[in-house]
């Protein structure tokens, strides 16, 4: 397959992700142009002029597009673009990941810590004495939960723990509308999903407008012993607001996948705060399964002239 | 409403649970039965003989059922009947308590704990040292769970669980067909169950058959590193067996809401143990609003020549 009938080369694609990725990636990646009928050269090296996608991440091996005058996208493992939409040689229309394995760790890691607090399980599972402390949580259609941020991740987490009954409300930039979940938007609607907030779930993309959205006057809006769940990006939360609400016992606890730096340096107050619980940027990964599923997808699109899956619009930063 | 048109008088119904749960009780009970259209005098304490329906609890106020030869059905407040089902008194119809409160928080117990061990959150929770261990956990999609027991409970379980996308199997006595879930019964089937369960729930009702099910046999039969979650009744496991095989590290760890005696008693080896979490028998219980709702149900259906819910069969103890 070819844009150009005169020239029927198969399609050249570039890895250009982290060096330690490619041989995990090889294989998956292969396996789904097949399936989607793609005939391509697939490798981590060749001439930039000949090439026609390029998969690459923000560690990746390329840092300047400019070489790469016939590529017709680029195709990020990540679905965090804040580490190279500042790259002004990167002109190449550019799509974020959108994958099931990244949505679905999602899902799985914040369902499992906002039922982990609701339940306050910590209490159980921390215990080094024999107290039968007998007190019955309430039920999570009695437990008001926000999610800040309702795009591909926000909206499947808003889905997944409406269904188990929690009271769910989302905001977002952009008014949306999801079943069973109270949709917010702009600054009114902003305010409303803090006030209500007894578990606040941070999953926006990092723009300019949304760094540092987590200061101390939107800290002040949530209720008094409100949790408080990042697996969105560190740079979302102003760090020393949220470690005075957390001293000050306004914030009963926050637990933290994502860093201004990562990993996490050691001596950070965060890792010795005992209200606060640290992951290791684990809460989704790119999985190449079924990542290598979504490039293949878009691949197909882009040479079909369908639109593409995830673009980036670098006006809005994501 | 009376089942006599000749004596058109309001319904006797007993309140004896636990004396302490009575002024929990009243109000939503009342309004429960005013809800259902139903005239009803409820209180504590009326001549036995003149008493329509029984309100009780294993461990409540009523133990001689003999005086109240005119009562139409004895409605217990908990799910699990073992306590009461031997009482040769009670020979009126009995049933055992089902309600959304009740099954919602079950939901909420287990999947907070299957989501829990398959993510390793202990390992976050607990960490005392700055160290950034990244490792992705697998997805749901690929972690086996097996609930014993497809009851209510069990049902309800499974479906949250395969909502989520684990790979959930049920088994239980009579066979069952529950959409997204594998059903097994029978012996062949309780070694498959079992040989499969990377999480083990139990679900089942404590009867002779199911005393001790989990026994040196049954749990040899486990993956190594499984992990078992009871939030059933405690006999359903041989303590001795599960302690020895935690000891051996073949079972990585366990979750235990409910026991052989409660409390669990201070010197008993599960509150030291360190692969075992207890909790103080919270899984669910009974709430007087959903619960209230349940039992005015019930009784209008009795009224109605409905059949009841939850009507125990004495022949198979629950």
């Amino acid at each position: 397959m070819s844009i150009d009938p005169a020239d029927p080369r198969p399609l050249r694609v570039l890895f250009a992700g982290q060096s330690e990725r490619w041989e995990e990636y090889e294989t998956p990646l292969s396996a789904a142009f097949a399936r989607h009928g793609l005939e391509v050269e697939l490798d981590t090296e060749f001439p930039p002029e000949t090439v026609d996608y390029i998969i690459t991440a923000p560690n990746g091996t390329v840092q300047d597009f400019t070489p790469y005058t016939k590529a017709k996208a680029v195709l990020n493992l990540w679905a965090g673009v804040e580490g190279i939409i500042g790259n002004e040689t990167l002109t190449q229309p550019l799509c974020r990941m959108i994958e099931t394995g990244l949505t679905q760790g999602m899902v799985e890691w914040v369902t499992g810590h906002v039922l982990r607090h609701h339940l306050g399980l910590d209490r159980d599972i921390t215990r080094d004495q024999p107290v039968w402390d007998f007190r019955v949580p309430p039920l999570a259609t009695d437990r008001k939960v926000t999610i800040l941020g309702m795009g591909e991740l926000g909206q499947a987490c808003a889905l997944a723990l409406a269904g188990l009954g929690f009271d769910v409300a989302g905001w977002s930039r952009s008014e949306k509308r999801v079943p069973g979940v109270e949709c917010l938007s702009g600054e009114a609607g902003l305010t409303a999903a803090m006030n209500r907030a007894e578990i606040l779930v941070l999953l926006l993309p990092l723009t300019p407008a949304t760094r540092h959205l987590i200061d101390v006057a939107t800290l002040a809006r949530l209720p008094k012993g409100a949790v408080i769940l990042n697996p969105g990006r560190g740079l979302l939360i102003d760090d020393d607001a949220l470690l005075a609400a957390l001293d000050a016992g306004h914030i009963a606890h926050a637990t933290l996948d994502v860093f201004a730096v990562e990993p996490l340096p050691e001596g950070h107050p965060y890792w010795a705060h005992p209200s606060v619980t640290v992951t290791p940027h684990i809460a989704s990964s790119t999985r190449p399964g079924t990542s290598s599923e979504s490039i293949a997808e878009n691949i197909r699109r882009c040479e079909a002239g369908e639109p593409l899956i995830g673009l980036v619009d670098r006006g809005r930063g994501y």
